[in-house]
């Protein structure tokens, strides 16, 4: 028996409080986001959170381990909507806070340019990527974190691994999406790949 | 008396025959875009076109001139949105054809990774680049060409300049939505901004 | 028996003709680089050749295989050392031309930026990269061609592979000074390691 | 009368002690390191030091003040050679630490890739810079320090700027060899130069 929280969305946004009136036009209702999935490409980011030494070289990887509602296990990375009014900056950093907590303090990158674009359609074969609920196309940044991770979601936990480990095919084998290559891409962008 | 067309929307797609049943779910009534424009931020592509010397070095820069309805002239870069389950390199070939006609011959860049990425939003003051239409995120590549550009849009006409003068304060002036900006970044990202 | 000409040195540039009094100060006799090489960094460039579609992605990856004076078969990439007086793209074409022949046709990049810079040291375990002569820095770019690639060196073929097969590990083993991680890093910059 | 201390080399090297035999091959005699520079492009790091808010964005820019032994003042970056046997890594933080001080706290970047790769020449007119000493080749980062920057050499300064004042030309035309050029990429690397 478990008593997990059912895994939430990933895309979860703020709602009004009950009885309130909704007056932020970018918030949608779960039926017109449904909808709207199926008509344009959604834009996300994701963030490869990691830990690095005193200069600057990426000595571990942050890989979420999320609990699906069915109770399989299921790797991740920092990973949401840009809402609409936000910019990708404050997207970047309410994910991290989302999936990492409050106290990771993350050094978002100076530039805005991503490691890699990743984009996930609903049929597989098109790229490496994929996302059954929708086409997304995602900026993926590597940030580094100095603070303490503490996903605040009860479904996620956060695994911490050497780059050998990240970039292993066991690894690659439980992460969703196709993810599996987008930490690979992560870790040659920092030189850590072998 | 003009006879130029008026200015097209620059997120034209081709619209379905009369009378034919529009089956793309990813096809939106201009209503629909004007809608999800408001809620959603919308993705686009962006290309500098450029001339390069054999060793690959950009020689000149080409800045499209477009004829507005009002009759005014702004300058602008080629650009256009992604389409549901439309690739990124899909979706640039599509506008650099559309806005340089079928005789470009683009050398698309290997990498997926664009030299910015520039946000707009309908207010200013948030980041360098605006449209008052929605809240865009556009993700902006130099491409080579080596053939003839000849904008297939009536209101469209492509100006080559040296590096300088792209980056001049007068080009800036006449660049829809602070274009002037990624145009500069752009010559920067290929070492050619003074 | 093999009357295979022995390996030359891939760090070869033009020796004065017989009789003449070399002028430029920048020609080193070996002796001299043999010493510098125990002083100094040395910069190197490197490139990996590829052919892409008509949409600019990358479909092979060229792998040169050099037959070295002991007989051995090793892969490795186009590389070379940048002169004195030399720009980077000059030097970059200069080897792609030693490398693959006049009719390669090499699209060199309109960014000076290279995908990664490799540091090869005499000794292992500082970096991936060994190189028993030297310590070299060498910035590394993935090069487009689209013309006939014909080794001018009677030592050296270039075979075509896929991006999967590239970043095999059998073809990784048999890379000279560990550039099977640079080949890696090479296809996770254009979107093709999976 | 000028009581400053003379400009110190920039490539400004521990010597050994009085007495002390010289170990390190990688050590040059100011004779020889000219001889040298006579013959080999010579390896370079500049960094450009930058302050960031929480969300990771450039709010101001470092630029060095140098008194010139003539009295002469000039702007520049930090900047130096690479040794023999020293990682890029161990170079910045080791000129960060020269020109900044001891608790500037650089971050130094995860990737290994530079914004952009600078190359001097001694004649002017072959790219945007020059030093008369040398053909230097220069990987150039963006650096955020978190701490107190106080530069240990006498006659050094840091000035704080923000992007608009360190992209103007009154700066630039301070700039020693060409690095207001530098400066102007390293801003559009990071989205801030408009």
């Amino acid at each position: 028996m478990s008593v997990r929280t059912p895994d939430p969305d990933p895309d979860w946004t703020p709602k009004p409080p009950a009885g309130a009136q909704n007056t932020n036009p970018g918030w949608l209702k779960d039926v017109e986001l449904a909808e709207i999935r199926r008509r344009l490409p959604i834009l996300y980011i994701e963030a490869v959170p990691v830990r690095v030494d005193g200069l600057g070289q990426v000595v571990e990887v942050g890989v979420l381990l999320r609990a699906r509602p069915t109770g399989e296990m299921t790797r991740t990375l920092v990973s949401g909507r840009v809402l609409y009014g936000e910019t990708l900056r404050d997207a970047l950093f309410r994910h991290l806070e989302k999936d990492l907590g409050p106290m990771a303090f993350p050094q978002l990158p100076a530039s805005p340019v991503p490691f890699t674009v990743a984009e996930y359609f609903p049929m597989p074969g098109i790229t490496a990527y994929t996302d059954d609920r929708q086409h997304a196309v995602s900026l993926a940044y590597v940030v580094p974190v100095s603070g303490t991770c503490d996903p605040r979601q009860d479904a996620l936990e956060i695994t911490w691994m050497t780059p050998a480990e990240a970039a292993s095919p066991g690894v690659s084998a439980e992460m969703e999406g196709g993810r599996g290559t987008l930490l690979r891409a992560a870790l040659a962008s920092v030189g850590q790949l072998y």
